[in-house]
């Protein structure tokens, strides 16, 4: 009678979470609240730059595994459920507004594929193709946006892209071209309202007005300093909709130590904040009050809390040995960091700054907890 | 076999929902994605004016009755797991950041008491005794804010109280005192740092920065209009988080068929909208970009739909007969509509306003999806 009834324990999953263990291709599924690990997953392919998305009821983690392969992983059993090889190299993907839909943002071959989030079978396909020759561009910056659309950049064309979704089978496919030179990421507000796209091959940034789409491209924070000094870039930072904090967004300076904090109603630079070196990641704590940074090589051990009233550091950490990513609890009182070379992911309070836990983990890097799945632009 | 192993089925609980059916002291559990209703709970008592939060895990609702009773019904199983009668009239509650704790705003006899969200044990009992005599006051407008901390109002007495339950059994409380007359409901910004109350008794709300509590309540919005010209009023409005969209609140102005538009950056009305009538909710879609409004008797079977932008009503539905609560799907692509004396609930696509689906109810009141569990101040 056990053995037959040996199903796996019924539980919520709002407080779940997976973390990617990069070097062997497994993830881990982790409970927020107790702070543990409850499974371990494997055979996810290569998941160096891997990143996720939840289905809608939060069961389901949708892992792009940066050689293409797409894989359904059930949160509450513990196993792939279904597993696609999508694409020869890929960098990631997004989940539509009524989590039917799942897009991959695929470097190669260039493009954009559309599956079903049920059965994983692919619904649409759409190769960046751009100019008079054919060629095709790598694909950056794939964000979902209100109205089952997803918009995306074209790293060698410099180009953004919004794809209208409503019939998943007949995309509209709306081409903004000249953009910038090189988006290498880019993020929607967590309003869905603005979609902003890093630039690398030159200084500023591209901002599109989903609600204005009428009024094309335009460029922000032109000479923001980029270009300046020509400093070594040591790891391109990323960008998403974690950065917003009230009107303010706060965005990575490539290739400068500093934090720019631009004012999203005039979308014009308003300040700059010193922090410890490259910053990779910065992220707020959802209350706005904090926001987070993690840095590139050879400070990527450290860990900076910007107080935002304040614009300063108000709490320098070590966690260990090569800090990849950080994730915060939904209501923001904790906050996990991997930690890839100590093997671990630590916990921290936000609020004393307190070490709350640490589980042990291979070479840990992203981390995603289920309540992505109710939020646009994560 | 069979028998024993007819666990429930397992499931993820993020599209999961409750709606209020308060003629019949039960609740139906409702699955978001296939717009279902997958169960129905019985014996939660008086259901008139009841709320409730989730789990941080989303797997258990906490309802709060009129009559007092606070029960715990486990949306996997469709059941009652724990119930308690914990006042004699009760009007809501909210659960703590770390998701540990209960808070009841209780009406008679006038206070807040906290519970172990776990075994809904009592853990503290905070009364709300104020001026010389030993007079308890009526609790409205209770809210979870960062830090583990509660908000609440006390109508008889003027007052506003922030409770912080870092440690649960030792609350230290401080108290903001002549704030203003009758405090009648109170609302916490998205980011948990803002405390509203909305006063009955006179012109104007208070304000508290929960930031920086040292600068004391404020008065904003003095002489908005109330008092001017003593208007009848139907039916209290509500007010909660929810009525947020970028840097503006939406609040309904009382006695008056009006919205008013706060800035939250300066506190100072920007502008009214004129709507078909008594708002009693107004609630912004996620993204902010539109604003949703019902009524009090006799225009409760109007939904107005109003455009932020142009700050003009852009669609107006009529979904039946006493229409008493509206709910967002987390990303805002749709919105239920309980009409109470249809015995329905309503489900609109909120981009063509299009009808989605309809599910039966018994005097559906109240709707409360899950999502809410990831949230400040819902």
């Amino acid at each position: 009678m056990l053995g037959a009834c040996s199903t796996p324990v019924l539980r919520g999953t709002g407080d779940l979470g997976v973390v990617i263990e990069r070097a062997t291709g497994s993830v881990q599924i982790v409970d927020t609240s107790k702070q543990t690990a409850i499974a371990q997953v494997n055979g996810l392919g290569d998941l160096s730059h891997a990143s996720l998305v939840y289905s809608r009821d939060g069961r389901y983690a949708y892992v792009f595994g940066r050689d293409g392969g797409l894989s359904k992983v059930d949160l509450l059993r513990g196993v792939i459920e279904r597993r696609v090889i999508q694409a020869g190299n890929s960098i990631g993907g997004a989940i539509s507004q009524d989590g039917k839909l799942l897009a991959a943002q695929n470097y190669a071959p260039g493009g954009v594929k559309i599956f079903s989030a049920d059965t994983l079978e692919l619904i649409a396909d759409i190769p960046a193709v751009y100019g008079n020759d054919g060629l095709r561009s790598k694909v950056v910056g794939l964000a979902d946006a209100p109205g089952n659309r997803f918009v995306w950049s074209l790293f060698d064309a410099g180009e953004i892209w919004v794809g209208d979704f409503t019939e998943p089978g007949k995309p509209r496919i709306k081409k903004f071209k000249n953009i910038g030179r090189e988006p290498y990421d880019g993020l929607i507000t967590p309003n869905g309202r603005y979609y902003l796209a890093g630039l690398f091959g030159e200084d500023g940034m591209a901002l599109l007005d989903l609600w204005h789409p009428e009024q094309g491209v335009r460029r922000i924070l032109d000479g923001y300093g980029r270009g300046q000094e020509k400093l070594p870039v040591f790891k391109m930072p990323h960008l998403r909709g974690w950065a917003v904090a009230g009107r303010h967004a706060y965005l990575p300076a490539v290739g400068h130590h500093e934090v720019l904090v631009v004012d999203m109603e005039t979308w014009r630079e308003v300040g700059r904040i010193k922090v410890s070196s490259q910053p990779v990641f910065v992220i707020a704590r959802p209350d706005g009050r904090q926001v987070w940074v993690i840095y590139a090589f050879p400070d990527n051990g450290k860990v900076d809390v910007i107080d935002v009233e304040s614009r300063s550091i108000i709490k320098q950490l070590a966690p260990g040995r090569t800090v990849l990513h950080m994730e915060f609890a939904p209501r923001g009182e904790s906050v996990w960091v991997s930690v890839r070379d100590d093997n671990r992911v630590m916990v921290y309070d936000t609020e004393n700054f307190a070490q709350r836990g640490v589980l042990p983990a291979e070479s840990p890097s992203g981390i995603f907890f289920t309540h992505r799945a109710a939020r646009t632009g994560f």
